[in-house]
């Protein structure tokens, strides 16, 4: 039968990025395409010790069902630790365990957008989240992002223009795609901002433990007075991705629709992870683990900018995941590309996190944290053989 | 600040349900109000040895980010087991791995309906695919369901009214709550049905595996012609629930709409036990452990069935979770488990399934699969003392 979409769905499409992440099936080609984090940097030994220990104890109610709200000693441990190390959370607050910050931005899109509505976000941004919001059928707002972040002139612009947004979803620390951190001020301005036009902020924030130097800047979250911020946390980047954990913290009478919300979507996140990495946190250290991640991405980092400056034009992130470069004037992200991937070298085109997917963007987003050193290096050198030959 | 829903959600209330569920939580209440399978049912041994090995092999890909579609290899082996065993799946269709059966669900409404759409169903239903349909904003047309499944007058004119129905939603075998299957010959005409009015057909189909006696009903998807049947299964009542890993089996066009769907809700299911399920099956003789799945809930049901026909009026389940029972005339369901509660034994009232949350019922759900052999007797005792008073 011909199948008849929903218009919420309809316009969704499979993206061109797609095109050019196929070439990394390819073994031979090197990737710097993808926001994984390093195998390297998986507690993968303590885990394996964990789950023996937990089939052993009889791993009966691990694998039972469990409520929506996840493993109330992980949503526990969680709180405590946000509240004692970032100041995150309130009593007005509860934290639910989800799988992983990407089903946070989506059922928070699914509670709190109709049809039709505008998100504001910054202009570049993740692609997942702007996918999640456009699966809701929402139209996205897009705010420049410099390297320190949102621009907060052109925001309280949108924000007091027609249809007034409903929502701003930000990355304000080492954001995807730009890496770019917003300074304290700029935080303390954009909290503001929210409350004087009454609109809920998002705060999506997987990456702020994986600093390589510089001070902390509070989350929005701890700036936050009147019960407007929500904040999505993940556990891919500083325990392992595939287990699906992250972990939403909202005021309490929103935290009732998006329970309702994951409970229809998939009742609840794996409880048998939920229960190990509660042990983990519990028995291991896991602030020297994610120190341990850090020397590591911090080398990465290192290495991959100094490869690149003669050639690329970029501000080197103060974490994160990524580098985003820009390309000399005249020339097209995704055109590169694509002869990079020829080369078989992967990045991705910045003109895929933008709000208007059909615009053009001389930016290229590129991962450092998988790739293996030697990979580094050799992937660069043909970066800069491929620009060059682009270059003419 | 006073959040604004979404109008999809803003309807959404957590159920009545949910006061008589609370008591559960009382060790000393014995529940028959629960959906879950016999943790004596889990083959936690075997997860145990493959969880081993996964982690011993290097688990770094298990650990990783993986494909929205699910592992490759679970997907292929799900795939060829449902086409062997029950004919189900053509090569016009594709298998993806999701969070469970309830994501299915969840997914198929979010691709294919609009606010306002008509979803048929079956009355009463599964609480959780309505709440998923209620989550979008969808109306509820139920159809009486009788001891063989829906009543295919009722939904032959159904589907002739306005609005027209977008989709049909079906648990044909071992319904939950009402334990109902529908015969072949029906199941043929119902298949027959939505050709002619043109109208998806969701097959829900987590209890296929759980039969008691007789013989095995045809699978709606695999007497379909017309790439009309999305069919989702899950592992939770073969394998376990809390790893939260079910599939679904539909025409390859509308796949796509759906693996979008799920890349922005969760990226991917837990990968670490998509491989563990998937080594379960290739190394493990997963007939024979459903098999012995079957003998335990057999002999429960025959227990409870053994201890309830004197008092309660229902019709024997070949297989499934429940009995469905109905209470002497001018008695209420609600109020019934009420007083149940109260004695320490739970139940679901039989108007928690039911479209228009607001109806009476006089029936009542009960679960067999999950409490012990003592507390089926201890239970059906209490259930009896609290009809005799109720009726006074």
């Amino acid at each position: 039968m011909d199948y008849v979409y929903a218009s919420r769905i309809s316009s969704l499409q499979p993206s061109a990025i797609r095109e050019i992440l196929k070439v990394t099936a390819d073994p031979s080609v090197i990737s710097f395409a993808a926001g994984n984090p390093s195998p390297e940097a998986f507690p993968s030994r303590e885990l394996a010790e964990l789950a023996a220990g937990l089939f052993a104890s009889g791993a009966a109610s691990a694998l039972q069902y469990g409520v929506s709200e996840g493993y109330a000693p992980l949503r526990e441990i969680t709180a405590a630790r946000l509240r004692e190390k970032f100041g995150i959370g309130s009593p007005d607050d509860d934290l639910i365990i989800v799988s992983g910050g990407q089903q946070g931005v989506e059922l928070t899109a699914k509670v709190l957008l109709n049809e039709g509505d505008t998100v504001v976000c910054e202009e570049p941004s993740f692609i997942g989240a702007l996918n999640a919001f456009r699966s809701y059928g929402v139209k996205l707002a897009g705010v420049p992002c410099g390297e320190r972040g949102m621009d907060m002139d052109a925001l309280a612009q949108r924000l007091s223009a027609e249809p007034r947004p409903k929502l701003i979803y930000t990355i304000p620390t080492f954001q995807n795609p730009t890496g770019a951190t917003m300074p304290a001020e700029r935080r303390r301005l954009l909290v503001e901002l929210a409350a004087r036009f009454d609109v809920p902020l998002l705060e999506d924030d997987p990456y702020r433990e994986l600093r390589y130097e510089g001070e902390d800047a509070p989350a929005l979250k701890s700036l936050d007075t009147g019960g407007r911020v929500i904040y999505c946390g993940s556990f891919s980047k500083v325990i392992a991705p595939g287990i699906r954990l992250g972990y939403i913290c909202a005021p309490k009478g929103l935290m009732q629709k998006l329970i309702v919300a994951k409970q229809v979507s998939d009742v609840h996140s794996n409880l048998f992870f939920q229960a190990l990495v509660c042990e983990y946190i519990k028995r291991y250290d896991i602030d020297a683990h994610i120190g341990q991640i850090r020397s590591l991405y911090r080398r990465k980092r290192d290495l991959m900018a100094s490869l690149l400056h003669k050639q690329f034009s970029f501000t080197l992130p103060q974490g994160g995941l990524f580098i985003w470069a820009e390309l000399p004037q005249g020339l097209d992200g995704f055109e590169y590309c694509r002869r990079a991937a020829a080369k078989k070298v992967a990045a991705v085109p910045g003109a895929s996190f933008l709000t208007d997917e059909r615009a053009a963007s001389r930016a290229i987003r590129l991962n450092f944290s998988l790739p293996s050193f030697g990979q580094i290096e050799q992937g660069c050198a043909l970066l800069g053989e491929a620009l060059c030959e682009y270059m003419g």
